[in-house]
């Protein structure tokens, strides 16, 4: 059985081997896998994408784990769900509101069965405690329904979505990935909407307009801004080999506008 | 087989994989979870705090590699011990003095038994080529008797410790963990000895006085400074979703009183 | 089945994850090992001498997948290789060429099945697209002319060789490694060519001239300039318990000459 990873603890935190060591005490066999612990800090709509997107490439029954949590010990909810045939554990904060709100298939329910849990539980980390031993147990073959009360809603966030006219589509950056990439909310399905064969796009951001979007990186000299379809099928603005979101100067939330 | 990394190569150093592939040679079906790389270089009081509490999430019997090692290549012995149950291979420089100093059953071995390294032994790194070997074959079954000469001591550190009066604590700082936050040397168990239910705690850390003691981070603003009791059950100061270390610049060795 | 992996992607990157995931899907079974992700991006000859490096102490049968891809959606072939017992998967960019160009028994096919790829191949990310389910295929029995059409040739690299007079050694820095040291292409092979045993070595690296020698670090004072013979029996400057590369400004291709 895989375990993923998704925290914002920083890359060498031993806090992450502290959870890893829990889930291994409850299933020794568990493949334990990272998705990154770079999120940043209490980034939850940027944790929330990276998760959906990570998780998009692992199979059928593998349990994500993302602790992103800057209430825990408070009286936030904490939820265990399976979408589409995986398994998500997570503070209910909102991280799992970009998967959950495009799921086909969704059950939820929130955490309260504390025999499942370790016998001590901190005030301040309850990816170790809380939710760690439930990823494990559900590992094992525990059912969500073993694990807590169902649950028919969870926290929303505000996803931007592109507005999307006969000749523009204004959409805004999502977050800069590991690259500095910037990611945005304007899909292929967006741009399939409004492209016209004849007319090559106009990417707008911030005060930089680029002409066309690029197939690949190596169209292009090193240091030039490019707009491209990225490997998520999403439009990025990225800078070759370079860092778009350290040059620009741009981060999450910044418009992007295509025109053609 | 579980067998656990802490080192000080930083995250990313390609020497972490050639222990890695080492063990692997031995013992394929082996687990390889790391603690941390990012232990400050040759910080060996660090090393071995951040190993103790580490290795008290891991099962029975797992086994930790723990290569803070500054003086590779000179006479310093090597140790396999098993420590209440799990097993731990480091140079004997104190590094599992944190562990050993408060451990309930001990037994060690100082290696000296080459037919169990690898046949080539650098004088730069013993990681790979003697703790690596001894560590998987530790996995394979090996008993610490077939691997070395029984031991009765280790290489102490001086590991502070608070001094409790009637009224005040006075403790210190005992190293910075991954957050920034400040972990010192007082547990509950100390607070507990001088708690007055009428009082609220009073911290003091270099010129920075701390009302009360916190339950959670999540009662305090963004970038207030706080005193709580950590996941370790030991008195921590942070900055709420800040960096403390770097924000007050105190690091290891300051000193902390607690009064009521 | 092992399947290592090397890339620039840069340490928490997610991308990462989306590899591991994909391979997983085909091969529950793997046991997956990060080399290093730090690779300096796109820098080809550096991630081939530390694969060449991390894959020697892997056991026969290891998977090495290696993702250092600046040519990603251009006519640049894809390989898997079998040399010396282990498997490798990578671009055919120069990447595999320090290890084939030394190997005794290679066998390289050029990819070009792609009912053994994602469905759906991006322009932008072959490493999870067509790589890594290759890699992860070899790990179920396909043999490599199931994967591809058997190639005599790969693409290769400058890799500075040393020029060897009877009194003097002229080599060069390959790279700086993980802590800064700065390994060069001289071996202890070269230097026993030259070696007199009444002299003392004199190791001259841009202005900087090191008398000797050393076997390990610890015969040095924090701070001091030393060469040594690493732990891959190459020639190294480093300065103890520093960063070399750093404090010198010192980079790949610096002239490093030995006399005696």
């Amino acid at each position: 059985m895989i375990i993923t990873l998704t925290t914002d603890f920083g890359g060498g935190s031993p806090y992450i081997a502290a959870m890893k060591g829990t889930m291994l005490r409850i299933n020794p066999a568990l493949t334990l896998v990272d998705v990154t612990h770079d999120i940043p800090p209490q980034n939850v709509l940027h944790g929330g994408l990276v998760l959906r997107e990570a998780a998009h490439w692992f199979p059928p029954g593998a349990i994500h784990l993302a602790v992103i949590d800057p209430g825990v010990g408070t009286d936030r909810a904490i939820l265990a769900a399976e979408i589409d045939g995986q398994f998500f554990v997570a503070p209910d904060n909102g991280l799992l509101d970009p998967l959950a709100s495009t799921a086909s298939a969704i059950r939820v329910v929130r955490l309260d069965r504390p025999e499942h849990w370790l016998p001590e539980v901190s005030r301040t980390f309850h990816g170790r405690d809380v939710m760690s031993p439930v990823a494990a147990r559900i590992s094992l073959g525990l059912s969500l329904s073993e694990l807590g009360t169902a649950s028919s809603t969870w926290k929303k966030l505000e996803i931007p979505r592109p507005i999307i006219s006969p000749t523009q589509i204004t959409g805004c950056v999502l977050y800069a990935d590991s690259f500095g990439n910037l990611i945005t909310n304007i899909t292929t399905e967006h741009l399939a909407a409004i492209a016209r064969p004849d007319a090559v796009a106009r990417v707008l951001c911030d005060e930089h307009l680029i002409e066309g979007i690029s197939q690949t990186y190596a169209e292009h000299l090193p240091g030039a801004l490019i707009a491209l379809i990225g490997s998520a099928r999403q439009l990025e603005l990225a800078i070759v080999n370079g860092n778009a979101a350290a040059t620009l100067n741009v981060s999450a939330g910044q418009t992007v506008a295509v025109t053609f």
